[in-house]
């Protein structure tokens, strides 16, 4: 036997902003600060296993919350720590999915914790790799050049520039396949008409001839408006990611789709999946393991997508490396992974938490980290200085709509909008 | 990095034979030897991982070709391993159950390696005990009360009697439950005129009230016989086990049957999962890891039932301590387990293959074992004489029907019987 004390002693739950492009989307505009929680767990011998997910002020309380109900338990009994964070938030958090996002942050941590313990990477822990790198999509979003001036603040723009017609955003495109070799694409939409987008697809189709597309609208479309562009963009999207609301129009539009539909909308939590193949509404499920339960979930989760003939992506989130490297470890070792994957982090990298060296996107590709555990190690300057911008910035949560009503105050947001 | 060479070096198959007791089923009776394979898998660094599959001409051979194919691999890598293992199978075993035998048993030696390398119990690289100890049901049989003599063989009895009516099983249970604390029952049935075997679970409902209770004949009864039995025995089992043949006629039966309906026949790979659920044709499913591709998979196996509602039971084939013990470690870490497990084990322990002491069957439960890995010990002085009673018995498959046919010659295989 181990003779380490493998007992968890804290949670500490760490607050953080960080910066943001303006980033467009169909509930409004990314605003100049993202909220994450980072997280440390720590065990009674001293060895420290690391989280990360998206924040604000209910997360942030339900991960404290967390924190003190599982002090004690051995951070090798993930069933029953999530079991325990989960019995403690139901009465107060009624949906699995929500509670997902607390159970799932504390297993990465103690699957990193385990991995450190035991001198494996958390992909040996979840059966092994049966891929040396994961493949990654380039994120396209149409977007401003800069943040807008707002109370007295300068504007702040980045380096990426404005992208707000097909020509931006194949320029964008083709800038993230310099800076980081992606071979497949990815375009928020729901931004602009749908024949704009279209037209941004097919233009991406012609400059990048043979690389998989993907076109997200975020539910901006009506099951007609999703019906026409799916005829539109035959043979040229892989699949069509969430045009529609609910389970009921994602399995009218399906119907007569020619391309297979996606969704991290209508299917985020156990329980839809048993509604979603009785209605034949999804062909791709987006797996997330930050709020699908964890690692392991996500493993479970591609089992039953194995079983029941669905295929397999991953979901991103604004995010940093954390976050990266449990994507990457766990996407390493699902051999039923179709499509590459979703990531915000050429968005976000530059302010990272963790040490630089051992993820970096080349070829539209991350290697898998083989050191103990997730791999990354903790910059805690960087993290102290994010989490000094979090207590100063006095944001509480996430609002795209809030902030575009700023600079047009007549924007509504109204799903489906076409 | 953990600095061990945990790469795989050899894959050792021992067949053996242990002594069976004359157990009665839909197929006949068991023969006086059941066939079992004992895997060592042994690492570069020397660590030895153990595994057991029931054995045969067939299995041994695709056992000894997986050997050859996974050398080298690193014993973390089990999905990789069992790919491989399945891409050398794939072209003359087409069928995902039986290659679902061979990888299953590489697997869980690869994970009693990896317990053994890391000092954690295999139930911990699964996600965790939520149990400490496992419950299993009392495993009652119809059977005679000796093998009859044979080929100048002198006849063969057991410290367990005859069992051939009511009056008979209540007293196999009563010894059952003295002997182990088991506090539920499972009637092999299929052997008798239906009216005998509603008969004997009346009795059994009568003698142990409050205990659940099942029953198993194996597809005996046509569609509408099993309606009959379902009806009769409303209110006396928990779950009626395979009564007809075929998800199809297991989806009519369901339709009128009182009681959830549970298989390990009808079920038995990943493909047979959407037919199920689509015809609603199962409510249990007796999850087995020996084929189901291992304990990983089983884990798999339960989110899939998990999110499809089907209730979760657990299979056994006349197995030794090796099976039991990684039965009980991934039982531990089910949190949908239903329904006790059952087993053969007070059949056959008397010859088992492992150093007694970590695995007791008392009050109906066995203890997790702790140690790492598996937890149990090869006994190589029991291993040595079981390979050379199978090397002398000349036996390399099982017959059931055959063996009944010597006593009976009129005795035909017929499912379904009534």
């Amino acid at each position: 036997m181990n003779s380490t004390d493998s007992r968890i002693r804290q949670l500490i739950v760490t607050p953080i902003a960080f910066s943001d492009p303006p980033l467009l989307n169909s509930s409004g505009v990314h605003e100049p600060l993202a909220l994450r929680c980072v997280l440390q767990l720590v065990l009674e011998d001293g060895t420290v296993g690391l989280g990360e997910i998206p924040g604000g002020d209910d997360r942030l309380e339900r991960l404290l919350a967390a924190g003190k109900v599982i002090v004690g338990m051995d951070v090798f009994d993930t069933t029953a720590v999530a079991a325990a964070i989960d019995a403690t938030l139901l009465p107060t958090v009624p949906g699995s999915h929500e509670r997902g996002w607390i159970t799932s942050a504390v297993e990465v941590a103690c699957l990193d914790a385990q991995g450190r313990l035991t001198g494996r990477p958390v992909s040996d822990l979840l059966g092994g790799r049966v891929r040396d790198s994961v493949p990654f999509a380039a994120y396209l979003f149409y977007k401003w050049a800069e943040h807008p001036a707002l109370d007295g603040r300068p504007a702040i723009g980045d380096g990426w520039g404005e992208a707000l017609d097909p020509a931006g955003i194949v320029e964008q495109a083709r800038v993230m396949r310099q800076r980081y070799g992606f071979d497949s694409f990815k375009l928020k939409g729901g931004v602009f008409p749908p024949d704009e987008e279209i037209a941004a697809m097919k233009a991406l189709a012609e400059a990048f001839p043979g690389s998989p597309l993907r076109l997200d609208p975020n539910t901006a479309w009506t099951v007609e408006t999703s019906r026409y562009v799916a005829r539109e963009l035959v043979d040229v999207v892989e699949y069509l990611e969430d045009p529609t609301p609910t389970l009921a129009g994602m399995a009218e539009v399906a119907e007569t789709s020619p391309m297979p539909l996606a969704t991290n909308m209508c299917v985020i939590a156990w329980e839809h999946l048993r509604p979603a193949v009785e209605q034949n509404a999804i062909q791709v499920l987006l797996t997330d393991h930050h709020y699908w339960g964890g690692l392991r979930r996500t493993r479970e989760l591609a089992a039953v997508c194995e079983a029941f003939g669905i295929g397999l992506s991953m979901h991103s989130n604004s995010h940093l490396g954390i976050s990266l490297a449990a994507m990457t470890h766990v996407a390493a070792t699902l051999p039923n992974l179709d499509h590459s994957c979703d990531t915000h982090y050429p968005w976000n990298s530059d302010d990272d938490v963790i040490v630089p060296g051992p993820l970096e996107l080349r070829d539209g590709a991350v290697k898998v980290p083989t050191g103990p555990g997730l791999g990354v190690e903790l910059d805690h300057d960087a993290l102290e200085r994010l989490h000094r911008r979090y207590l100063d910035s006095g944001l509480r949560g996430r609002d795209d709509t809030g902030y575009m009503r700023r600079f047009h105050p007549e924007y509504a947001l109204r799903l489906p909008r076409w």
